[in-house]
């Protein structure tokens, strides 16, 4: 094995080992495509200055598609399948490229920031500042985990982790602290949604840096083929959440902030009582015009 | 070897080169894709007159994608993995066909300039005396180009380089000395950005010149597997800026210079206190006066 190409190559899956993965990574695919086209068709359902918002939520889960289907052709390709049904998938000649993940992440990763913060339309001085910073640290962070991900020793994989954490640590100092400042413009009901959106944010992203501990941890269940489907498992399903259901609470968002702002963005519910028969008036007033 | 079809035959690759050629590409689909479809979906943001200027830009960037697509093809042809996973990809009886670059750039690089010219917006008199002189000549650049980079021998390589080199100076010198007369109509923040687009594109497109090189320098290095996957990385990386992130800040000038001409383009941010209570104050005085 050639240690510069893949840290843990699992020589064989069982059946329904591989049938796990291969099923989550086809609900990822599923997931991301349509949220990506649901949010694309619901931007009329915000206002303007929100749309931007729901665009890159769109563009995050089309990219993240994009690379599932390279994957799940990747992992058919890496694990064929044995002479029988129910029989072993050995590892073939086609490497199971986990440098798709970081590709994706690179690009997804400081998007998710850019939609965090657009959805927030904070003053152009305070947006242009918080993406200069997050940005920035975002990449560094996924370009650092990547040399561990590819390392052959725990030991590289441990100090290349490590790295990665710095920037981490900054882009939580930048969310949890400096923004905070901002949060004081933003109506009450909308203040709530940040501070659980910031915390859903932490929360899922932690799931990665576990997934990527597996092969630390070791020993014959974690290091192993088990290990693999976990950290597979793991990935795809912290993707599902921090892409496409962030991506929902975006859209969440954006539509509570349109329907303070604007009411003709308030129009989902009946319980709108001042609202709604003002219009309905306006609407009875035409005819009776004509 | 055929010296008519391409310079530089490498024979292997090992597997870690391999990929990081592989993931490179898959880097660049996945950006082009996703920068032409979002400024597709941000048309409406920007005003009619600098719709243009996006749709050109998107269509930059789908053709790089279509031709990174088949460049990714032809890498996964010409150099098919070994008998495990690990060893090294010998170079196949499918030449890895150079000259898609070579293709894309005689259609993307006039279109660049083409973007370049319509973001500004100028007299219609000016624009068209500017694009009669920069789009043959970038063609002609891109034309006089191929000969050297299929050439066998560095010395055909480094004459057409010279050649080639010539219309490259014409474009500086118009876009340096020609287009300055014209900015002086440009609002104050829009002639900063145009002035940085113009300094990207003389930095962007020298990567070009300098991964071409490469061959010509030669040794161990730079003549061999190591020099190609610096080439291809090179290319790589700067079509990325030249067309992706290059597409992604005409459409930041078009949206200043659409908000600075018409407020209603001007909605991103909380900071337009003014703005906004006027627009409602004006809705609002639509019924009573029906």
């Amino acid at each position: 094995m050639n240690p510069a190409v893949s840290g843990i190559d699992i020589s064989s899956l069982t059946a329904s080992q591989f049938a796990t993965v291969y099923n989550l990574f086809s609900l990822v695919i599923a997931s991301m495509v349509f949220t990506a086209l649901y949010l694309l068709l619901s931007r009329g359902r915000v206002a303007p200055r929100y749309r931007n918002a729901l665009v890159v939520s769109a563009t995050v889960c089309g990219i993240a598609a994009y690379h599932y289907f390279r994957i799940f052709d990747n992992l058919k390709a890496s694990y064929p399948p044995g002479d029988t049904v129910g029989a072993a998938h050995a590892l073939s000649n086609v490497e199971f490229n986990e440098a798709y993940r970081y590709v994706d992440w690179l690009l997804t990763v400081p998007l998710l920031l850019v939609e965090t913060i657009a959805v927030m339309a904070l003053g152009r001085a305070a947006s242009r500042s918080l993406l200069w910073k997050l940005v920035p640290a975002s990449a560094l962070m996924i370009l650092l985990g990547y040399p561990g991900e590819i390392a052959a020793s725990t030991g590289a994989r441990a100090v290349w982790g490590g790295l990665s954490t710095i920037p981490f640590l900054y882009l939580l100092y930048v969310l949890f602290i400096e923004l905070s400042r901002s949060l004081g413009r933003q109506p009450e009901e909308v203040r709530t949604s940040i501070k659980r959106l910031r915390i859903s944010l932490l929360a899922l992203w932690g799931v990665y840096p576990i997934a990527y501990l597996f092969p630390i941890i070791g020993g014959d269940f974690f290091g192993g083929a088990n290990g693999f489907v976990l950290r597979q498992a793991g990935y795809s399903l912290a993707d599902i959440f921090a892409k496409a259901a962030y991506g929902l609470v975006i859209y969440k968002i954006a539509r509570v902030k349109s329907g303070i702002e604007d009411s003709q963005y308030d129009d989902d519910h009946d319980d709108h009582a001042s609202v709604a028969p003002t219009s309905r008036k306006q609407r009875d007033r035409i005819p009776s015009a004509a």
